[in-house]
């Protein structure tokens, strides 16, 4: 276990319960007699992560005084929700396929992790009918759906350079930070009322999963895969220009400007990962977009600070630095 | 409109009110404020084919005397779930993009195929929550999970020769026939109660939507491109055996049986589908794949014959033939 994984346990140590709960639906709610699919969510089930969004139902509900004996399926569903969006986000295009035929090692097709997706998918809601109120089936079709618009318009913002910071981080907030907004809600709220709460918890998510993913979007820029634990200069290689590269670009003159347009898209991916990798750093991108995940985890805490003293607040307001760690 | 769209219609006609509510709340429930996405609902909107799930929802409903307000909604949402696994099975895999390079005309790449996808699950099941019983619901999502079990169990099973027909069958049944059947359940069921009758209507979509599975792969071996109005030869491509060759390899002595395996995996797709027609015309095996279609839709047709005469059970009647409608 890595450092920052122990430091994670440590921080949701108040949910162990039902985060052992939430395991429990997880293996039961995927279980399949069909030995092929058995196999492959076995295999799926190995990469399981953090589950730091099944955490966040099970934290937003102790440190809110919500608590009910349904959220630890609540939060299976969130899992299974984003484990559905993993193994889609590895289908790759036609173009991708020729590209990165070498390297690629999948172990299914891309047509069976497409199926397996929308059989996660259809479990989550599946188990969601099962729930005694339909807040979270409706919340959590919601955000599927933002999560996939976000996803479409990002692909057609590939290669733009003249992204407004706002529009960027609305896609991002789509793409990424619903899910967190909607884990957090449901945690307050569930199974229904509490809208005041329940929307500075969504907006408490939103803000240190958008905080997340500008991490995420540094790290694909200058981490080191060794320690990031997955390989990076993704996003350079499909062509999206994320906040830390804007930042950048920004700050840049004329001739920098067309330096880093061209990275883009010239060949060889290893040159152009360093390439970009020494322009951020140059021209502060990497630092600047930092600056904006702290300054959204910083409003995150304060969003939590009311609420009365617990482990599980403690726990809330910790995990806005959590996701600011630098893994590189 | 070809005649097999004409007569189509004319079969309709009894719930034609009802499938201009459908198509509305279709229009209404995948529009955007995303232009990316607008864009692609509106190509996908001009391939809405048919529509016979969306059909059958009224169908049942008004034959069995259950129709409500809400059965349009209902219809949609099959129509949408039924549109997702569309836009999911255009996902190709590695190996079949770089095969199939020079015929892919694809207006965009796998990654947005997925998430379009998943778009329109995510928005049926939205709509699935706003019902007044979460019957639909919960059918839905299981039959969603049944289409993708029966998919990829399908996927593990290329070039499987020794299949029984039961096997063959099932999983038939489970990717085609299961939203037949959940389509015409919950016309007759929804809102509740009604076992015994949504059951007995249950039996019928899966029995018709194997004929028409059936149908569909012995068009694949024999049609012609031009008549079938899309490409044939996608299952030996795939390595799928199908209910045709099955019976014809069976019919086959050992020699033929080796030219049959060697078709599946031999070069130039032309050749082969001339190859595999001739086969399975000479040894039987679409004829005997038809008989047993027909004998499927004869069952069908007895399920509904005691219901109360009627315009929309003449209709579920005729829709049993019309399912066999050879269109070669």
């Amino acid at each position: 276990m890595s450092a920052s994984d122990a430091r994670l346990e440590r921080l949701i140590a108040p949910v162990a319960d039902g985060m052992a709960r939430m395991r429990e639906i997880l293996v039961r709610q995927v279980a399949e007699r069909s030995h092929a699919v058995a196999d492959m969510t076995g295999h799926v089930g190995r990469f399981r992560g953090k589950q730091l969004r099944g955490a966040l139902v099970l934290l937003a509900g102790d440190a809110t005084g919500n608590s009910t004996d349904e959220h630890p399926a609540i939060a299976a569903i969130v899992e299974m929700i984003h484990l559905a969006t993993l193994v889609h986000d590895d289908v790759l295009d036609g173009a991708d396929v020729r590209r990165r035929v070498a390297t690629v090692h999948q172990r299914w097709d891309n047509q069976v992790a497409v199926l397996l997706g929308d059989f996660l998918y259809a479990r989550a809601f599946a188990l969601s009918t099962d729930l005694s109120s339909r807040l979270a089936s409706r919340a959590l079709a919601e955000a599927t759906r933002r999560i996939c618009v976000g996803e479409i318009e990002q692909s057609t913002l590939r290669y733009d350079f003249e992204l407004t910071d706002e529009r960027c981080e609305s896609i991002a907030g789509a793409k990424t930070a619903t899910l967190y907004a909607a884990a957090c809600e449901l945690g307050a709220r569930y199974p229904g009322g509490r809208e005041e709460i329940g929307q500075e918890l969504w907006q408490y998510g939103l803000e240190i999963g958008l905080a997340f993913q500008i991490v995420d979007d540094c790290l694909d820029v200058v981490g080191e895969e060794s320690v990031v634990g997955k390989s990076v200069g993704n996003d350079v290689e499909d062509g999206k220009v994320t906040l830390p590269v804007l930042h950048a670009y920004r700050a840049a003159d004329a001739a920098t400007q067309a330096r880093i347009r061209e990275i883009y898209t010239q060949p060889g991916l290893a040159h152009r990962v360093q390439l970009l990798r020494s322009a951020c750093d140059l021209l502060g991108g990497v630092e600047s977009a930092m600056a904006r995940a702290q300054q959204l985890t910083v409003r995150a805490r304060a969003r939590v600070a009311a609420l009365p003293d617990s482990p599980a607040r403690s726990a809330l307001e910790d995990l806005s630095e959590y996701v600011l760690e630098r893994r590189w």
